[in-house]
């Protein structure tokens, strides 16, 4: 069973919300995800749920968790348009009260994280179980050096990939290429 | 089946021979691909055959092709590594002349195509199914250029990414960043 | 005497026209030309006027060409603002015709070319005293492409650069990184 | 006077030296330093010399700091190499003991500190006058992320930007291009 990536534009959107993460992000995050079909994914920040439905397509079961309702709505609607609702469970909270309440995930993926990043990494690392997978994507420089010092901390071997993305718009006179934000993509596997 | 990609640093290596195509391009270009297991492939210009190895897991048959004769050892000897020898045809030969005798593929990867690339487009586009798919690697501007322009010419409507990726390092002081060689990646459906 | 980069926000802006040029492709732009106080610069597709601006203030004279009216008039601003209008001739017209009436030029900037890059590159390239540069940006592949070729072929030894930056807005939880799009500049000296 | 900027390829090399910082660098960081005549510089880890050697052009005097005595001998040697050694004075010293002594410079600029950024940056921006520039240039996540936050409690304003540079090596069969490691520039002004 193999699942494709599913393109930006099929997305819902919600100007108050942010995302759905770029389909190169989505694509390199779920590759070093791993993901397979017994995992339990928690993804705190879901923001449009570009992600959530990745996972949804690939593993047993996903929690979801912003604090902004209308992030919830609208991963719920993106869910709902592609059929995959029923793996997710929306959790309205904030991440690391959220995190405490979840038991037996294999993967943690973070994208957003209020001024909880430390703690939602320790709590979230600590409870993976050996060879679970921690995921953060960060638009912002300092969210990469935090994760990487409280992983290295936490014993785990953080790797570190950034991405410049740009994309190509096909005019008459040729091909211009328009610039994605970057991102730095950090996973550890729990040692 | 769910599969993983390879590591860089799981391959053979051959100093006179290209590649791997680093993990997080064939990441990409997997992803772009949408394989399924009934897919046939036809990989032209395979080098050290890290793309090869990634469509052997995934689809139902893949033809190699290289001219250099130690690009298709070197395939070889990663497949064998991986266990995937048996999925793969190599074929040590000029790209066109190698394409022409290859009938009911469904997707083309073009890696490396020395002088001929718009013939191997043209004849190779033309051999896909309806809904097929070429993918077009490039560190070259002109392999960009040509690509798109060719695709143009035969009514395709091509995707165009450019990949600027950098690795962290982790050392004592910080995580220092080092970049990838940008990579273009040229992607279309036959339609 | 020693002049500025005059930054983004210091120019008056015309949503019908492209630019300025961004601060950081002004600076490697107006480096690469070596620009003396005896130079007279041909600056075609001024648009905003960005690069006239930096041109006119280290030069003799500049010549600043754009077929689009509202082009002409922004970059005739943008000099008054900062009291350069009496150092550039601001001509509304196509680039090569405008071209062929322009003698004695020791910097030929092209930011934007219509349909005829070949034609002007070529002609102005032979206009050129040895030693006088040729500096072309470019956010087209195909103008990149299209440019190196021209220039091998007048013999000229072409430079490529292309630039990913990314500027960081500081926020409270951190500095978030935003790109610009990205830019090929190519440089050749007459040689 | 106008100043260009040094190729890479006139720079003296040692290879127990990081350095010269690339041209393309050196251009931006000596833009975005506003350097006049009557300035006075401190560089702090000088490295080869590539900076030391932009800034000793412009200045009036460069002081110029590493602990590597092979890094102060290959500086000696390039501004030497371009008739500059008299304009700049080499220190063999930790960067913060020797910037306690220097008075009454301009511009300081950081390419490596060791253990002390924080104390550097902020022995060094407090000795600065009003209007005076820190520059800091990183190849590490983290000196970008704790320069920024140090500046931010002395009270700065930084701007910073990053930048991926490629540059395009001229083949038969077009243009190669090749990734320089991503460099991050941060800049204040004194307020």
């Amino acid at each position: 069973m193999y699942h494709d990536i599913t393109p930006d534009d099929k997305f819902i959107k919600n100007e108050k919300v942010p995302g759905p993460t770029k389909e190169e992000i989505r694509t390199l995050t779920i590759s070093k995800a791993q993901i397979h079909e017994e995992d339990v994914v928690v993804d705190i920040g879901c923001g449009t749920g570009g992600l959530t439905l990745e996972f949804a397509k690939r593993a047993k079961k996903v929690y979801s968790i912003d604090m902004n309702p209308e992030a919830i709505e609208t991963t719920y609607e993106n869910l709902k348009k592609h059929g995959l609702e029923k793996k997710v469970e929306l959790i309205k909270e904030e991440g690391l009260k959220a995190l405490e309440n979840i038991e037996n995930y294999t993967i943690l993926m973070i994208g957003g994280s209020g001024h909880n990043l430390q703690n939602i990494i320790e709590t979230g690392y600590l409870k993976l179980p050996i060879t679970g997978k921690i995921l953060i994507t960060s638009i912002i420089l300092e969210t990469a050096t935090e994760t990487v010092y409280t992983l290295k901390q936490l014993g785990a071997k953080p790797e570190v990939v950034q991405l410049n993305v740009s994309r190509g718009t096909i005019l008459d006179r040729g091909v211009m290429m328009k610039a994605l934000n970057p991102i730095t993509l950090i996973t550890a596997k729990k040692l």
